[in-house]
């Protein structure tokens, strides 16, 4: 949508994601800032219960919502273990074009990788501060991400005021392996739970998982494994929701992000096998053979 | 207020109720289609924390909000075990003036009974459908209601843009026995516990226990059963506030929707004694004589 | 920034604070209220986890945020154990120039030690209260503090407006030692926990602490006493930010209301030692002389 040095225009809105939790105020006070800069402003809210110092979990939501939101929009993103120590704070473009203010300490892994960053500013502090908030070294969501969000959505400045140009394919990831397919199996891994819910959300997309040639109502060999130590095995049905399955019954399924996901229908998947997510949970898939199901 | 046929016009306002609870993008990416559809829309939550499935608790949460936002508001209810199976998907305008947009499943079953609906029109998904959605099967919250919900109420489309009419007075609602009041006792049931609080909240309506002619001071004999056991029976002073008993004494009164709650001052009544909520948690009011007191 | 008598501009952007929760309606019912008053107003949180009557808590939630917000923006603040009792309902402007609406009943206990009360009026329940709730006793959130700070802050009603003036001076505090210095020793108690991180927030400023001479990368005596019993004692060393120390290691630091911190870097420090809130959690400060290090 964007190339390199296009600028996009905000429009107004900031959501907010953190791990501070909501039971005391110190979201309120993110977007108290935010608000005094411009009563214009729209502010949301991505989550705020990112399990503490998850920066991975942190990069994962916001994969699961920044092109839901309009272009322009920009999201404040403050899992943030390193406050303090060099890591880099930083304003990017994404391809889609959305703007991202967080530290650079792996939380933009899945929207590098998924999305693509075009620009990367690191934030010049000196400038893009609350005034009077230069005691405060402990607060950067207050103090520097919310402000220069804040302002960046209400055009105050751009990503030149932000401060100087980084080069945005050094934008800082954690490492990880696609899902492949080879010889009939796909070896992926299971890259979050949906918590709530007890699913399992793997990395292998929807176009992958096609290449084994399961239709609607045919079976999947699932095998789990966890440091090399297998937690679950067995043949389930490919469904296109729970419903196609019986309550209480498990199924392969392609998710809301259009990748393969594993669930109990009405149940917990994860809570029943103690599964949990990370690249050390790797899962294969393949084709059930018609002796195996007979 | 509107008569069936009529319409009333929407006010930009959408609010969002589901069982996702706040700990994943999942709300986040709801806001983010109704913003992007138009920035104008006011979005706010009623509660994302139904517990999961739970149709019954999502109906008795609409009563106890909608009526208190402008008649115009849209209200999106997403609780959906159903997802992907035969169950409607609908948007209903009621007496008050207000839209619910919601899988016709049981949501709807207190708004039907205690404000009316008057139109309720079946939502067609190949029209009403985020973009781009057509390969998501599970989550409907985001690609069908909230779009749905969101363009409503921008005035985009109105119910007849929405899908064809339904007869409302066949909405989906769960069988429930009103209070009752015989030979000076009252037959009621516990239909929601005041969860933070520990409080019961009756189906008895005010009108109905003002019958038994107790006044402000005097005394109540309750007796709550479950499944026909007696697990509580007592004599409580009726009060207008939780003040009008001693701390950590019981107490009979009017609760904020106008029904007959029991509530303990500064405690919970429902661990104390074990009560839960449900048609089969039945309570009995009779007004406890000058005898029985002394 | 005000003075007695003087008066500042709502600028249409309403705060909530409560004990309710967010399981259930509560708190959307009064934001619905104030919607309907004026669809203009910008509707917020503070939070709604304060546990349940606990105003202390309320109180320094509110001094955690309220500067962060635009002068004319008003709290709505419930936390309201005394409903129905003959605690004051009041509206009043603090010296920042912010209104905060809720019972008098010790949640404006640090607002005004630390900002400063100018205006306390006395809400008039006849005149501001939502129509058609006289029925209702026990939900003033809704029925009084949503209706009347939605009101203030829409610019229908003026403190005049909200009923008779009090005097500011006799708002309702709870008492409270500040922090003092005396032989070289700082004693203070710890005001609050920074409960999702587990840190301590002492009620000693910055300012008093720099008088005990301790730079950065220097170690201060830390003891801890509860109920006179010592709890804690510890040579730890004053950091700027939680990096200044090995992951898992104490630190003394500036907190973002700068006040004297204790926290465990990526860890938790109330619940390693065992330590709570409030004036019986006693802890002193003196700098560790060069011997005790070496």
């Amino acid at each position: 949508m964007t190339g390199k040095g296009d600028t996009v225009k905000t429009n107004n809105t900031v959501v907010f994601q953190s791990d501070f939790g909501l039971v005391d105020g110190a979201v309120s006070a993110m977007f108290g800032v935010a608000n005094a800069i411009s009563p214009q402003l729209h502010l949301h809210n991505l989550t705020h219960e990112i399990p503490q110092f998850d920066i991975w979990q942190a990069s994962y939501r916001l994969i699961q919502t920044v092109e839901y939101w309009a272009p322009g929009t920009v999201f404040v993103s403050v899992v943030d273990p390193g406050v303090g120590t060099d890591r880099k704070s930083v304003a990017v473009l994404t391809e889609s074009g959305h703007y991202i203010v967080t530290p650079d300490n792996g939380t933009l892994t899945h929207v590098a990788k998924a999305i693509g960053i075009t620009r990367r500013h690191e934030i010049e502090e000196a400038e893009n501060r609350l005034k009077d908030s230069q005691h405060s070294y402990t607060f950067h969501g207050r103090d520097v991400y919310a402000y220069t969000g804040a302002r960046l959505a209400a055009g105050l400045i751009d990503l030149d005021g932000v401060g100087r140009a980084l080069p945005a394919q050094e934008t800082v990831v954690y490492p990880s392996t696609p899902a492949r397919l080879e010889n009939g199996i796909i070896e992926a891994s299971v890259d979050i739970l949906d918590i709530r819910y007890g699913s399992l959300w793997t990395n292998c997309p929807r176009e992958l998982f096609a290449e084994l040639g399961v239709g609607r109502g045919g079976y999947v060999s699932v095998t789990i494994t966890h440091h090399g130590r297998t937690v679950y095995g067995n043949d389930l049905k490919f469904g296109q929701s729970f419903s196609d399955v019986n309550v209480g019954a498990s199924i392969v399924y392609i998710n809301s992000l259009l990748n393969v996901g594993l669930a109990i229908n009405q149940g917990n998947f994860a809570r029943a096998h103690d599964v949990g997510a990370g690249t050390e949970w790797r899962i294969s898939f393949r084709k059930t053979t018609t002796q195996e199901i007979s």
